[in-house]
C-alpha cells in the first residue's frame, strides 16, 4: 500500500525527468536535479484556423484513405487521365497486362464458370426466379465490375445469401407463383435500386457505414443463412411436391416431416444423396490438397452433366424425378423498360433494394479486404462500392439481379491463380457461349442436384471457427453472433438482420456511455504508473488517488465518469480508512482523453467542486492537444489552477506528495 | 529529427528503468543498469470467472452509482426498511425535520406559488388546455413528488417547452377547437403515458438513455422553444383574434403582419407592454442585486392583480381586451376514467407521451444534477425517474397534465433558500386554496398579461452565453445547438426534436468510427514519448515510427485504424526520405486501447501482414489488461512474438533502436 515517493527519496524521482543529453558521468555531480522537472510544461498548440481545422475533420471522416494522393502536383492533362482511370482502372492496369497474366486469368476464369453456372440456376431458385436469370447475372456484371472495380480476385454474380434475402423480401410483397411478371419486374427495381444505394455510399464516400455491421454479427448472420437456405434446398433433394412458403426452421421441418409418408420420393433422394456424396468428398479432397483445388471446383459441372446424363437414359422424370425441363435460350433481353419508377412498386423496390444493396456490399468489401491484404494492394472501398453499384445498376436494365462477390468462387477464382480482373472476362463469356447454345441441354437436369449444390456451397459459409474465436475474445460480440445466427433460422432473414444491426449499434452506444477508469499504482522502482488490475505489484501512493479515463468525455458518458470517479474515491476511501492519510489528492490522467465537449467541460466543473467540497484538491496529468485548448477556452484551467495540471502522473505525484498532511 | 536513443546515450535510457528503491547513492556505483530494465513485464490479469465478468459488467452499464451500497450487511428487517424508505425518501429525512428547515420551506413555497400561479394559466394555454388544468398540475404533482422524489431544490409543475410540445404534438392529431373533450382525454393519455415511460426507464435503470441528447442540442433546442414560444405570445400581447395554428417563426410574423392594420388592439398593447416593461425592470433588479432574487418572483402575481382590478375598474374588457373569463372552480376531479386504453388514440397517446415523457426527463434531470451539485449531495438519476413517472401516472388520473421540473422556479426556490421537498407542499397547498376559493377572482385578468409573463418567463431559457461557449469549445456541437434551434424556430418543435437526436446520434458514430491517432516523438531529455503536434520540441526517433491509437479498436473503427497507421507510414517515409535510415519498426501504443473485438484482431493481423511485406517490424507498447488477455487468446501476441510487445514506449524504443540499420 506504500509506495514511493517517500521522504528520502524523492530524489529518486526526480532522477527520472532529468534531461537525457546530459552523461551519466555529469547528472552524478547534478546535487539538485529537482530543478529540471518541469522542464517540460503541458504544450499547448497554436491555434488553428477554422477553416482548415474543418477540412482536416472533413478529410478524416470522408478521405481518410486520402484518395487524391496521386493527384497532387499533376498537369490538368495528367489529371484528366487519372481522373478517366481512377473510374475505370482497366486502362491502367490494362496497359500492362501480357500473355502469362492471361494463362493464369484463362484457368482461373474456365473454373469459376463451371463453378458458376450450376449455381447460378439454383440461386436464381432461391430468389423465386427463372433460371436463366442467375445466368444473366453472371454475364453482364462481370463485365462492368472487370472495367471499373480494382479487386484482382474478386468474382462476381449471384450470391446465395442475397439471392435468398431478395426472394424473401420481395415474396412478403408479391407472391412469385400468382404473380410472376410483377415479381420479376420488382426484382428488376430493387436491383436498379441496390445499385443506386451502392452508387451513392460510394460516391459520397459513406462507405464506412457498413462497417456498424460487425464481424460477429455478420458471421451469425451467414451461419443462419446458410442453415436455412440448406433447409430449403430439402424441397428438391426430398422431392417434396408442397412445400411452405415461410424459411424458419420450424415451419420448413414441419413441412417436411408432414410429407414423409407420401411426399418424398425415393428416386429423387437417391440421385441427390449420390451427388452430395460426391461433392462432399471433392470437397474434402480439395481441403486435404491445395493443389487439388480444382476438384471441388469443377465437381459441381460434373454432377450436373453425370445426373443429366442419368435422367435422360432411364427417364426417371416419369418416376417423379423433378427436372429442370426449361431455360430460356439466348442472351439478356433489356428490361431497362420493366422497372418500376412510380407508385407503390417503387418505394418496395427503394426498400427492398437499399437492405439487399448494403448486404451485398457487404459481402463484396469482406473479400475485396481479404484477398487485397492476401496480396498486399490497396483497394478505395469507396471506389469499389462505385464499381459494384454501376454494375448493378447496367444489369438491372439488362435482366439480371443483385449480384455481388462471392465468397466460394473467389476463394477458388484466387487458388486457380488469377490476376486481373480478366477472370471474370472469361468467366462472363463462356456463360455468354453457355446462354447462346447450352441451355437446352439442361432440360434433363434433375432438381435434386441443383439441392446438392447449393447445399455443399453454402456449407462454406458456417464459419463454426470463428464463432469459436467470438466466444473467447468477446462474449458480447458471440451474443450478437448468436442473436443474428437465431434470428434467421427461427424467424426469418429480415428479423435476423434486424437483431444483427440493433446489437452492433447497442454495443457502439455501450462503448461510448460506460467508457472504463482505471485506478493506477506505481511500479515499484520506476515512474511509471500503471493498472493496478492489471499489475498487482502496482503500488497505491499514500493520500493521493491516480484514476485514468480510458474515453473521451462527451455528453453521452460525462455524468458516468464524474460519478465514477468520485465512487472510486468513496471506494478506496473505504479500503484504506486504516492508513493515514487520508486521500488529499485526486489525479486524473487525461493521455486517453482524447476529446471533451461542453457536457464533459461541465461535468469536470462539478467534478471539481464536488471535491473541493470534500477538501480534495483535483488534478489533471497529459491532457491532449485538443483537450488542453477546450479546457483553455472554457476557463477551466485558471478554475482549477494551471498549478495542477502536469505533464505526466510522475510529476503530479512528484509534486502532490509532500503535500499530504500525515494526519487526517 | 534525430533523437535519442543514440549510441553511448543508451545508459541514459536505461536509467530511467531502474529500481526506485535503490537510493541515489547507490545507483553510481550500479554499472549495468540494463538487466534492471526488463524486470516489469505488460502484466496478464488472471482469468475471469464468465458469470464474474457478465455481473461486473452488468453493474457498470445498469448499477454504476452503486445503488445498493447500503444493503450491504444488513439485517432483513434493516433491508426492508432501506427499501421502503428507498421508494419513499421523505420517511427518510422526515425524521430529522424541523422547525428551521420549515421556515426556510414555507418562505420558499409562498414564493414559488405566487409565481407558478400565474405560469400554470398561461402554459395550460400554450398546451390548448382551459386554465385549470395548469392549476390542478401544480397541486397533485408535487405532493407525490415530495414524498417519493430526492431533490430539495426542484419545484414541480407545468412547464414552457413540454406544454408547447404536448400543444403541438396532440394538435397533430386532434383539433382542440372542434373537439375538446378528446383533445382532452388524449393529453391526459399522452400524461399517463409519459409517466409510464419515466417510470419504465427508472426501474429499468435506463437513465443513462437520456444522456444521449446532448446539451448543445438541448440549449439550441430550448433556445429555439423559448422563441417560439414569445413568438406565439404576440396572440395575446397584440390582441389579435385570427390566428395561425402553425409554430414556425414564417407563419406566425406572416400572421400577425397580416392583421396589423385591422386586428391589433391598442389597449391590449398598452396593457401588455406596459407590464412587460415591469416584468423585465424586475428582473434586471433581481439580477443586480441576489438579495432582491424575491422581487422578479411575485412581479409576475402583482402584475396579474394590478391589471385584472384595473380591467375590472374600467370595463376594458368591453374595448376589445380579451379576458380569462372563466377559470373553473373547485379540486381536480377525477380522470382516470378518461384515459384512452385501446384503438387508434391509445397508440397516439403512447407515441406522444414517450416523446414529451422524455423531454421533461430531460429537463427535470438537468435541474436536479445542477442543484445537488450545487449544495453537494447524491441524486440518484434513475430513482429520480421512477418518482417523476409516478407523479405523472398520479396525475393523470387526475385531471393533470406533463409536469417536470421548472428551470426558473427551481432557481427561485433554491435561492428563497428552500431545505427540502416540504416548499413543493407549500406551494401545493397555496395551489389547493386558490383552486378552491381564488379562481372565480381571476375572471377578469386580461390575457395580455399572461402573454407578458410568459415571455419573460421564456427568455430565461435562451442561454446564448452557452452558445457562445459551445461554439469556442466544439464546431461540431454549435452545428448541433443551431440545428436543433433554426429547426425549432423554422420548420416545428418535433423537426427541431428530430435534428437534435439525429445530430447526437451522428457525433456519437463519428467518434466511435473515426477515432484520433497520433504520432509521438521523444521530449528531449526525458523517456517521455508525446505527440509531436502538441509538443513540436518532441524529437521523432530515426528508423522508428510510433504511432498512438487513441480508442477501443472495434468493428466500426477497425478498419480505419489500420488504414491510418498504413498512411502515417507512407507519409512518414515520404517526409524523412532525405535521411536515412528507413523507417524499420511501428510501435503502436496501446495505452488508451481498452479494447478490441474480433474485427479489431483482424485489422491487427492485416496491419502486421502488411508491414510484414515492406520488411517493417509491428511492437505494441502497453496493452491493457482486457487487451492482452484478448490478444493471447486469439494468439497474435504469438503471432508478433511476445518479445515484441513491451511494457512502455521508452522500452520499446530502447529495444528496437540498436537494431535499425543505418544503410536502408
Amino acid at each position: 500500500m506504500v509506495g514511493p515517493p517517500m521522504d528520502g527519496e524523492t530524489e529518486t524521482e526526480d532522477i527520472n525527468m532529468v534531461s537525457m543529453s546530459v552523461s551519466l558521468e555529469q547528472r552524478q555531480h547534478n546535487q539538485n536535479p529537482t530543478l529540471d522537472v518541469h522542464q517540460h510544461k503541458v504544450g499547448v498548440p497554436s491555434k488553428q484556423n477554422l477553416f482548415k481545422e474543418f477540412t482536416s475533420v472533413l478529410k478524416e471522416t470522408f478521405f481518410a484513405d486520402d484518395p487524391l494522393r496521386h493527384f497532387k502536383d499533376q498537369s490538368s492533362t495528367t489529371k484528366l487521365k487519372l481522373s478517366i482511370q481512377a473510374v475505370f482502372p482497366i486502362l491502367d492496369w490494362g496497359r500492362g497486362y501480357n500473355l502469362e497474366k492471361f494463362r493464369g486469368d484463362l484457368i482461373a476464369g474456365i473454373t469459376i464458370a463451371s463453378l458458376c453456372i450450376p449455381q447460378d440456376i439454383g440461386y436464381s431458385n432461391l430468389a423465386n426466379l427463372a433460371p436463366q436469370y442467375g445466368l444473366y447475372s453472371s454475364f453482364v456484371p462481370p463485365l462492368i465490375y472487370a472495367c471499373m472495380g480494382s479487386s484482382r480476385d474478386i468474382a462476381i454474380g449471384p450470391v446465395a445469401v442475397v439471392s435468398l434475402l431478395l426472394g424473401t423480401l420481395i415474396q412478403n410483397e408479391i407472391d412469385p407463383t400468382t404473380n410472376p411478371v410483377e415479381y420479376t419486374r420488382l426484382a428488376f427495381t430493387a436491383t436498379f435500386f441496390a445499385g443506386i444505394t451502392q452508387m451513392t455510399l460510394g460516391f459520397f464516400r459513406l462507405g464506412f457505414l457498413i462497417d456498424f455491421l460487425s464481424h460477429a454479427a455478420i458471421v451469425g448472420f451467414m451461419g443462419g443463412a446458410a442453415i436455412t437456405i440448406a433447409l430449403q434446398q430439402l424441397k428438391g433433394f426430398l422431392g417434396i411436391k408442397h412445400f411452405t412458403k415461410k424459411s424458419d426452421i420450424v415451419s420448413v421441418l414441419h413441412s417436411v416431416f408432414d410429407s414423409a409418408h407420401h411426399g418424398w420420393n425415393w428416386q429423387t433422394i437417391l440421385i441427390g444423396a449420390v451427388f452430395l456424396a460426391f461433392l462432399l468428398f471433392a470437397k474434402f479432397i480439395g481441403k486435404r490438397k491445395k493443389g487439388l483445388f480444382w476438384v471441388p471446383a469443377i465437381a459441381p459441372l460434373i454432377s450436373v452433366i453425370l445426373s443429366t446424363l442419368f435422367v435422360f437414359l432411364t427417364h426417371a422424370e416419369k418416376k417423379g424425378v423433378a427436372i429442370v425441363n426449361h431455360i430460356e435460350k439466348g442472351l439478356n433481353p433489356s428490361s431497362a423498360h420493366l422497372l418500376y419508377l412510380s407508385g407503390e412498386n417503387l418505394l418496395r423496390g427503394i426498400k427492398i433494394g437499399a437492405v439487399a444493396g448494403m448486404i451485398a456490399l457487404t459481402e463484396a468489401s469482406a473479400i475485396g479486404r481479404t484477398f487485397a491484404a492476401l496480396k498486399d494492394y490497396q483497394l478505395d472501398g469507396n471506389k469499389e462500392m462505385v464499381a459494384l453499384g454501376a454494375m448493378n445498376v447496367v444489369g438491372s436494365m439488362t435482366s439480371c439481379y443483385v449480384a455481388t462477390g462471392s465468397f466460394s468462387r473467389s476463394a477458388v477464382n484466387y487458388m486457380a491463380g488469377c490476376q486481373t480482373a480478366v477472370s471474370n472476362i472469361v468467366m462472363s463469356f463462356i456463360v455468354f457461349l453457355t446462354l447462346l447454345f447450352i441451355t437446352p441441354l439442361f432440360k434433363y437436369t434433375p432438381n435434386a442436384i441443383l439441392a446438392s449444390i447449393i447445399i455443399s456451397a453454402v456449407l462454406n459459409l458456417i464459419d463454426y471457427e470463428a464463432a469459436i474465436l467470438i466466444w473467447k475474445i468477446d462474449k458480447f460480440d458471440f451474443i450478437a453472433c448468436m442473436g443474428a445466427f437465431f434470428g434467421v433460422i427461427f424467424a426469418s432473414v429480415e428479423i435476423g438482420l434486424l437483431i444483427a444491426v440493433v446489437i452492433s449499434f447497442a454495443k457502439i452506444l455501450l462503448q461510448v456511455t460506460r467508457p472504463r477508469t482505471a485506478l493506477l499504482g506505481n511500479l515499484p522502482g520506476s515512474t511509471i504508473y500503471r493498472n493496478v488490475q492489471q499489475y498487482p505489484e502496482a503500488n497505491k501512493v499514500p493520500g493521493i488517488l491516480i484514476v485514468r479515463v480510458d474515453s473521451a468525455i462527451y455528453f453521452s458518458n460525462s455524468n458516468y465518469v464524474k460519478e465514477r470517479i468520485l465512487r472510486w474515491l468513496v471506494d478506496e476511501e473505504e479500503k484504506r480508512k486504516e492508513y493515514s492519510p487520508r486521500i488529499q489528492f485526486v489525479i486524473v490522467e487525461m493521455s486517453p482523453v482524447t476529446d471533451i465537449d461542453t457536457s464533459g467541460i461541465h461535468a469536470l466543473e462539478e467534478l471539481y467542486k464536488s471535491l473541493q467540497k470534500r477538501n480534495v484538491q483535483l488534478a489533471l496529468a497529459n491532457p491532449g492537444p485538443v483537450l488542453i485548448e477546450k479546457l483553455q477556452a472554457s476557463e477551466f484551467t485558471i478554475l482549477i489552477g494551471e498549478d495542477n495540471i502536469y505533464l505526466t502522473v510522475a510529476q503530479a505525484v512528484h509534486a502532490c506528495s509532500p503535500k499530504v498532511a500525515e494526519v487526517p
